[in-house]
């Protein structure tokens, strides 16, 4: 492995997929690995779903739906019609397709595999020659707090389609959680070499995708111990979320929902952690603000609608890091 | 309830579905009971399969596959198909709408309820009239001895096509299984009353899916006890079976491959149990050897290649049974 070769990029869904699959189009695929979010898991009819780990492995592999934001193209959902006959629940939508990679990992979870090892089987299977590991192979289980009452994510996220003003996420387990092992070992390398060119906390949701990652026992230390610059893309360009409830969940903790917001919301949670900060062209005149906090700035194109925007930001990434 | 009003059948998959059918459609829907075999139910993928209920239940719902001889008409296989590239077991195929149903059988198992209540639900759902009841509610598991080696029922009879010779069958923890409650209240009333007007074992294969039934504890007490003649239906026709591996087995076992074959075998192993013995036409050559055996014999046209001949049969069963 050559020095300064390797990108860690740490992802939720969809906005993190896409990052993560511009990284994917501008690196040798052995320059890559991809840490997810899984605080998002949860067992549906028995399956055991990983939202966020499946949308960037679907997306890696160019088999993504683009129109949903999630599952498979060229889905089919004659599971979910014949479940409805039967009074079953319908509102986690799990297609004909993607209940395959769901019984895959129930099945090798039984067999004794971890999410590590499940997810490395099914990447391989789907032809991902990046590196793509879970945050952890523990549980862990996000939960938001709308008024007095504690919401599993997904029953927010999906079910009640982000309708409830929730002011807190908590992340059950996650005092427990161990950072996965592979993930673990290069951040560990990383601290004594310089294998690691960037750390690059994608445009993914602060609190919901990207906190329980930095929450993760020991994470945050050795994201600052290794030796490569950390690298955060704002989620919110021109005063709103690119995609999901950032923004609502910004105004429901009385946080100004802009990229300024978001690098405040870094910088007094996460105090050291973050070297540099991407904000869209947009928000050019948050750029001194942000500054301000401790953090370089780069601006850039960061609303990636096409596939030439994601590889853009991903070299505007790999560009910026190397300035450090 | 009137006095002789009920019908009780015994079934296995495919043959004994069209004869439930039958049944079904000349029979007011309180009149009909059918318990089916749970032997060569066993768990696939995490799923837990049970093929002969399923057949019949899905044959009496309208929504079998007459081509395939099981699971549901106008089914697709994209699941099996995603499963396929993933690496995953294909040997048995698990079509996309019957996963729906393992699915809720799944968690209702889960959630406590009993095979026999779980499949009441899902009668319910499909709009079935009639009582499907399994043998029982306890896990009971066929092998099948091929040479010095046990198989696994569907290992047999999908996996490997029925190919192997096999001499002998066992149904794994058939002596702790207990009648199904609703199965054996229905023949504890009958034993008492005259509810019962025939205890009909359709015609399926004697040695894998009426014996697990019969060989349940107290099972032949209780159907000798009812006060109903018990007729039996040989799946043998002409010298072959109509569908499955019966003859083969029968050959495996220096059995005679015949109607009479099937007769001498009930005959032997439940003395006492069977009253009417319906033979096809043209097997009218073994009506003395069959009757000599102590039952009494009716010929029919016992081949159901259409719905009036399983309307046919169903009747000719009825009209047997009255003659006791």
């Amino acid at each position: 492995m050559s020095d300064h070769s390797q990108v860690l990029a740490l992802s939720g869904g969809v906005g993190g997929a896409k990052l993560a699959l511009g990284l994917a189009k501008v690196l040798a695929p052995e320059q890559l690995t991809i840490a997810a979010n899984t605080a998002d898991d949860f067992c549906h009819l028995g399956f055991p779903v990983s939202p966020d780990l499946d949308t960037v492995m679907y997306t890696l592999a160019g088999l993504n739906n683009a129109e949903l934001g999630w599952g498979l193209a060229n889905e089919s959902w004659q599971f979910m019609d014949a479940l409805q006959t039967l009074g079953g629940e319908t509102w986690f939508r799990l297609g004909d397709r993607d209940i395959a990679t769901h019984t895959f990992r129930r099945q090798q979870r039984e067999a004794g595999f971890s999410l590590s090892e499940i997810t490395a089987q099914l990447c391989t299977a789907l032809n991902i020659q990046q590196r793509l590991i879970p945050m952890t192979d523990d549980p862990v289980a996000t939960q938001v707090l709308d008024g007095e009452q504690w919401l599993d994510f997904q029953d927010y996220f999906v079910r009640q389609q982000c309708e409830p003003n929730v002011s807190q996420a908590r992340f059950n387990g996650i005092e427990n959680a161990v950072i996965a092992p592979d993930l673990a070992g290069l951040l560990d390398v990383a601290a004594a070499d310089n294998s690691l060119k960037a750390i690059i906390i994608c445009p993914s949701n602060p609190f919901v995708s990207v906190a329980p990652i930095l929450s993760l026992p020991g994470m945050v230390d050795k994201l600052i111990q290794a030796r490569a610059p950390v690298i955060a893309v704002a989620p919110i360009v021109g005063g709103q979320a690119i995609k999901g409830p950032t923004a609502k969940m910004m105004q429901a903790l009385d946080m100004p929902v802009s990229a300024l917001g978001v690098a405040e919301h870094y910088t007094k949670r996460y105090p050291g952690l973050i070297d540099g900060f991407i904000i869209d062209h947009v928000d050019a005149a948050a750029r001194a603000d942000v500054e301000a906090l401790g953090m370089r700035v780069l601006l850039a194109d960061s609303v990636m609608t096409s596939e030439q925007h994601k590889r853009n930001l991903a070299k505007d990434c790999i560009a910026f890091a190397r300035q450090f």
